[in-house]
């Protein structure tokens, strides 16, 4: 069975006209980084699981994607990540909230999904366990950038002033994700998020939440969404999709479609990076854009921002 | 249309025989008062989403059931309270997860629906936000109690010795829970619990996960659980079973039973009350016992522990 994998680095009203090349080609660059870094263990004939986590990594180490190094402040000028990791053969989880410590925060929620007994810890008592567990910690300077500090400095001031909300949604809800196929047939999905600029302290998104913003079962699919968190909680929108096609017979490519459509009226903007249970990709937003990427069979990466051609690397 | 309420206060391998009539009668007793209370919400033509934050209410004041007042503890000798709510006729959704401050851990969850703009906060943030929106909060003395502090003496203490887990579950995984469907048609559904004895802080269970431990949606079911959190997160319980009633026309009853025997091969043990569309009460459970009720139609209260008769009152 020959391997897949896609990823995406955040959906929203990226402004076509306003992402000079330069932006653009570093963006590509960032998602190339990433779908080679999953690739390299699928190709190795490594585990779904390790590629969703390799591939997440990157994207947490690039600044340029709201994840790790480079997520976003919440309105108390505070860091408070979110992540999950979900292997799709016996539905094994793992997810973070609120937490500022790990570098990687993917690997925090593999951590919890392995060594803890739990699937879901927040806050301090998830950094204890986290720090028990040897994971990597990096101080809150590694992860602060001075242009996501910038973004809530402008967006408090817009709070403060009533104005209207003309933000790039990137900046408002990037998130990001890889699901993969292994080898074995297994599929693996995991999303990692800062979640949006000025959200509350102890706001937790759909990243975390197994069946909203993570979810992967070997019968049907493995997903990854990035979007309107709320909206994606309240319509459990990954379990859906996944439930559509196991229930209903329906094709992912039409179950993702239509599930992110009907997101889209009940304001929920925002897509998902996908894969059907034999490896088929299929990356789908209601919003603008989405950074977002796949390998194609032959060992191809194609990453694309809006709805313009994939770019191939 | 006639109005339906069910309830739960956890479930588990409560000993039969360790159970004497007097505390019986207790259990019985509470479960009564919070039957009353919701009804009385349901009788006078009030919302289902009022129901069952009444009924959860009364549960939360009552030390017996873990949830509020009477709240196990984690190793850590604190309290972390999760709760959440869900309306079924829009999908509004609200849930707290790691607190301790609100008295009613259910009104937490529901200022978070109806005052925060997110779904789901925790730990010291959401107490922030939950103070500032004006909620009674308590003392942690408040819902510590001397039994549940012994219970966790003796967890700790087996724990450290490597013997064998031989507590009634109820100790371990009790949770309350309630839903309700009002004259409208509109169904509503909340859970609230300290989660179990002995938890890690920061350990987030399936209470306060929409689709997991809790989910209301007018055209399928409400769904309130109790049980193994992680394997009801991991399978998406509640979601799971209102899908197969959607795409797969299958009755609650069938769908509930089936997700809760699928889940027991899971390692999952537990129950859920739930009701139908029109409903119609479905109260099922893999562990020994369950601590449950339902208003008939008639109005009759009607109240069982383990698999004998209900108790009418």
């Amino acid at each position: 069975m020959p391997p897949a994998l896609a990823i995406h680095g955040g959906a929203g009203t990226i402004p076509a006209l306003g992402l000079t090349e330069t932006e653009a080609a570093a963006y590509h660059a960032g998602l190339r980084t990433a779908l080679r870094a999953g690739w390299a263990v699928l190709a190795g004939g490594g585990a779904a699981l390790d590629a969703v986590t390799e591939a997440v990594k990157a994207l947490e180490d690039d600044p340029l994607f709201n994840a790790g190094h480079g997520a976003v402040f919440t309105t108390a000028e505070t860091l408070e990540m979110d992540a999950a990791i979900m292997r799709g053969s016996d539905h094994a989880a793992g997810a973070v909230a609120g937490i500022c410590g790990p570098r990687h925060p993917v690997e925090a929620a593999r951590a919890i999904m392995e060594r803890s007994g739990h699937v879901l810890m927040a806050g301090a008592g998830a950094e204890a366990f986290l720090r028990g567990a040897g994971l990597e910690f990096m101080p809150p300077e590694y992860f602060a950038t001075a242009w996501r500090r910038e973004a809530l400095r402008r967006e408090l001031a817009r709070l403060a002033s009533g104005a209207e909300d003309l933000r790039s949604d990137a900046d408002r809800h990037g998130t990001v994700g890889a699901v993969a196929r292994d080898a074995t047939g297994t599929l693996a999905a995991a999303t990692s998020t800062g979640g949006y600029t000025a959200k509350r302290p102890g706001r937790i998104g759909d990243a975390p939440i197994i069946g909203a913003g993570t979810y992967a079962d070997n019968a049907s699919c493995a997903i990854s969404t990035t979007g309107t968190g709320e909206i994606f909680i309240r319509f459990t929108a990954a379990a859906e999709i996944a439930a559509r096609i196991r229930l209903a017979g329906q094709s992912l490519e039409r179950a993702a479609g239509d599930v992110i459509a009907e997101l889209a009226t009940h304001g929920g903007d925002g897509g998902l990076v996908s894969l059907s249970a034999t490896g088929a990709p299929v990356l789908v937003f209601n919003s603008a854009g989405m950074y977002r990427g796949f390998v194609a069979e032959d060992g191809a990466l194609h990453t694309a921002i809006h709805r313009e051609p994939y770019r191939q690397g």
